[in-house]
């Protein structure tokens, strides 16, 4: 057995467990096992199953903002266009997936809404810390004149999320990035073209 | 104890606990002992848990038929109030479940979709069959004139509720119908307005 493994093995370890598996049915001992750690050593790190999910979400949301934020941020791009490629790679890693396991955010906010309302108040932290990014670049956009669209930025920075979300949940459902495919398509072809 | 349970009411305890707890965290006792059925009955009417999955699915999938048919059926009204007033009832229905438990479709796509070949394929059919019936309604729309959009009405339905299950999903995280009235002023008051 190995040894001197850190809390950020078991939280890797755990993440790509539980964004297969799910929340409730990825045991500890799985993870542990997995990881090659003691059982013990779990409770040095973690109080209880619920703070080591925080911090298994955490480092997705870490994961992810790795991938979008160099596109946010490339401001040789216009407003639109980088906020479409922060699409686009998190399309891509999805696909290299093989459409399996998908956004842990949209997974635990199905599975542990009801459950947690510690899990419930970080998942839609996430999900408003990514709207407000997107509401930005939409302003910046409407300020650049490239959005006509009498609607307010975080209303459809929202309604772009939750197609997001949901184009996931079909393309997971359907093994096939077509639904994602075409969310692209409809806003950034058509809806705000 | 009660006797003479009938499967029926095995499925119906069955939904309202996987609504509400998913369908790994849903133990097949905790639904005897709230339905007040004997531990051998379970058995007597399903091979496996995933077999009564699918028939709890099964029921999810009538009730919400019979909440929205009426309104897609009724052909007094035009085509795309039809859809709209589809969606509406079921998001008074997630309201009055204080914006909990959501759609079964969208939560065991998420759980089961990697875990379950079976449960895909049945998620899969639900879907594609929803969104055959709103692409039915976006083509006579379109035969009538009160939609102009160069997009394929299966294309488009497919959108709609990939857009709808992401809303319900933000909606259950935020405990707020807002994302579900955003979708409704998004396509019935903007898009396909």
């Amino acid at each position: 057995m190995k040894r001197a493994h850190s809390k950020d093995e078991i939280v890797q370890t755990g993440l790509d467990l539980i964004l297969s598996k799910g929340f409730n049915a990825t045991g500890i001992e799985a993870i542990l096992k997995q990881a090659n750690v003691p059982k013990g050593s779990f409770y040095n790190f973690f109080s209880s199953k619920e703070e080591f999910g925080l911090a298994v979400l955490d480092l997705f949301l870490s994961e992810m903002a790795a991938l979008w934020r160099p596109f946010m941020e490339d401001v040789s791009l216009p407003p639109l266009m980088r906020m479409r490629k922060s699409f686009e790679v998190l399309i891509t890693r999805f696909e290299g997936n093989n459409c399996s396991k998908g956004c842990l955010i949209g997974n635990l906010a199905l599975e542990m809404s009801d459950q947690s309302e510690v899990f419930r108040k970080r998942l839609d932290d996430a999900l408003q810390g990514w709207i407000g990014s997107l509401a930005a670049l939409l302003e910046e956009a409407r300020e650049d004149g490239a959005v006509h669209i009498d609607i307010e930025p975080v209303v459809l920075a929202e309604n772009i999320v939750a197609s997001f979300e949901g184009a996931l949940l079909c393309a997971k459902v359907k093994k096939s990035v077509e639904p994602l495919k075409n969310f692209i398509h409809f806003y950034f072809e058509m809806f705000l073209a």
